[in-house]
């Protein structure tokens, strides 16, 4: 295909994506939220989160290939969105292959993640995974007879020229964070502690009560795990960090928590169901082993010693979406959402459901086709 | 050692620096250019050059090592200008180690290793290597207990304030090159045809002999041989660009031609001496595997093929300093010139010695102790 036509398809492919979004704009679920700015229960009803993971948008982004698998995943987070109507998405890093792509502002990208959500005025928030902010990665054949490709960038439609116009500079965690943050009032995504720094997205959330602004069903803690342009961690300063916090906000430990990051700990590694063993293992894909963190810095222990904290939830392994018991919490990976990304396993998302008095978390997994499965209940 | 006298030290090690810039300030050679801009040989002597190879300033930059091995490089490259007294310098490629310098500008530290040469007056010409834009790799200490170093950058004497100030983002190639040339009249480096971007530094030099400016003695070809933000690799683009250039300004191969590139082509993995064997092999060091390109996309060949092509040389490989036959030129390495980077073989330099009619091209090494080994004719 020339050139000019690859130019004429991804202008259609993109276009597609943002007629995708609006499918459901109709649908769009009312936002709650406390005079404290938290999240807030309706009257009567669960509270459903469904979780996005590894969406990898702007995977391959300089081929034909790449940005039609930006359109399935749209699809993918418009068929959950419709079929379970949840009041809060989470998105559980790996939103974009920063790696795959040549435009300054990755944002762009992150962007287009985020719309499903967006235009059905669901709130949102988000964690970062390794490829969020990884270097770009040249493709070894750009060297040979073929040389680079006609290029054409998004952010201002200027073909290449020897990197004048085009860039391919990752955008920090701090330029994405601020991004969304600033374009989205629908994100209750934050850019975490200064002394956090590298890492960004640190923050804990609050769900109220549908009676009593005060009262928290539950805080939802989002960590940082790293990968790109740092090593694949959860610091010290972190682990302190959810110390000092935990201790202000819930200090008796009366209120469950839950916790978000992507890259699995060394713990998972621990829980995994080896050789067809499962054990009280509860998912419906063990076709891999764990890529955990490459250190544990104490998080995993301040979080076992701690009453309240009920469930881990990560993404990054592709191929596996089990939740197993790790002490006295769950240890769970979402599910593959995106059709960027390696593997071919159907697409899906981890579904959660908070009830408040008496409390329970129940979660499954939805998957593109529609059906249910791997129910589990995480509150026992 | 408390930050502040960290400090006090760095500051300290930085004016060593500069003084010991300055001890050769007496000797400098007067440079003799052509009209045309090229380098010219002076009447009666031979025309010498010294390769400096992985220098690495900026290894360690925030601990008291590194500095200081920054000065004892420095301490190298005076004891060699001092006794062979060049009329040109050739940086092979890690002039810095990009990976360990926290400031948005490394040409600081590039600044700091090009002195020596530019204090005594000797012109110089620089190729990049895969350290030299590297991107900054965080070290795993810092994210425990011990946490990020209170960290001074020299670009701004401003301390670390989450990102804002220090920056850990690299220096392109681009931007190393052009300050490079910006700030020297006796840099001879050129930043190379946008089209072979992302390689820079490829571009040729002419040696013009003392009686006639048009009539060459030799030709100096540079290469970027990648590594860091891209792939190691010379690419189809670079070799069209010399089989172009080459039948440009020698088109009957007359005028002999050698090579500068940083990592070793796969080539010298076949020439490399085994288990004792060094064959026509002239060298003191034998100590590695050859640290080769990733792949091969032509240069070789068109060199092999070149009548007018007497040699390559390349550093990257700190253990190896030898000269080896292959087809009917030659394959060198440099000598390990700076303290940073791997290896804590003695340091020296190759020198390269062309006489002019008749022809010769001599090459051996100066040691930081002074004395001389490997000598070897590599224009019979």
């Amino acid at each position: 295909m020339p050139p000019q036509w690859t130019f004429i398809c991804l202008s259609l492919i993109l276009a597609a994506i943002s007629s995708a979004d609006l499918r459901g704009a109709g649908h769009a679920v009312p936002l709650r939220t406390t005079p404290e700015g938290n999240l807030r229960m309706r009257g009567g009803a669960p509270f459903k989160i469904a979780l996005f993971a590894d969406l990898h948008f702007g995977e391959a982004a300089w081929t034909e290939w790449g940005p039609r698998q930006d359109v399935n995943s749209v699809g993918v987070m418009a068929t959950v969105l419709e079929k379970e109507q949840p009041d809060f998405v989470v998105y559980v890093g790996d939103v974009i292959t920063a790696n795959n792509i040549m435009i300054k502002n990755a944002s762009v990208y992150w962007d287009q993640a985020v719309s499903p959500a967006r235009v059905r005025g669901i709130p949102w928030s988000s964690v970062f995974g390794n490829h969020d902010d990884a270097p770009f990665e040249w493709p070894m054949e750009w060297f040979s007879e073929t040389g680079i490709p006609q290029l054409h960038c998004p952010a201002t439609n200027a073909s290449f020229s020897g990197g004048e116009e085009c860039s391919f500079r990752d955008t920090t965690r701090l330029e994405l964070m601020k991004s969304e943050i600033e374009q989205n009032t629908l994100s209750y995504s934050k850019d975490g502690p200064q002394n956090l720094w590298p890492s960004i997205s640190n923050y804990v959330l609050q769900l109220s009560s549908p009676s009593n602004s005060q009262e928290a069903v539950i805080f939802m803690y989002f960590f940082d795990s790293g990968g790109g342009s740092y090593p694949e961690v959860i610091s010290s300063a972190q682990v302190k960090w959810f110390q000092q916090k935990s201790q202000e906000v819930n200090p008796d430990s009366r209120v469950p928590e839950i916790i978000f990051w992507h890259i699995p700990s060394q713990a998972y590694e621990k829980v995994a169901p080896k050789s067809y063993v499962k054990k009280h293992c509860v998912g419906s894909i063990f076709l891999e082993d764990v890529a955990a963190q490459e250190a544990e810095m104490g998080i995993m222990k301040v979080l076992e010693q701690r009453p309240s904290v009920k469930a881990v939830f990560v993404g990054h392994n592709h191929g596996l979406d089990w939740c197993c018991p790790y002490k006295k919490l769950w240890l769970c990976f979402a599910r593959h959402t995106g059709y960027g990304g390696y593997g071919n396993w159907s697409r899906g998302a981890r579904i959660l459901e908070i009830n408040h008095q008496p409390f329970s978390l129940k979660s499954w997994i939805r998957m593109e086709d529609g059906h249910l499965h791997s129910e589990v209940l995480l509150s026992s």
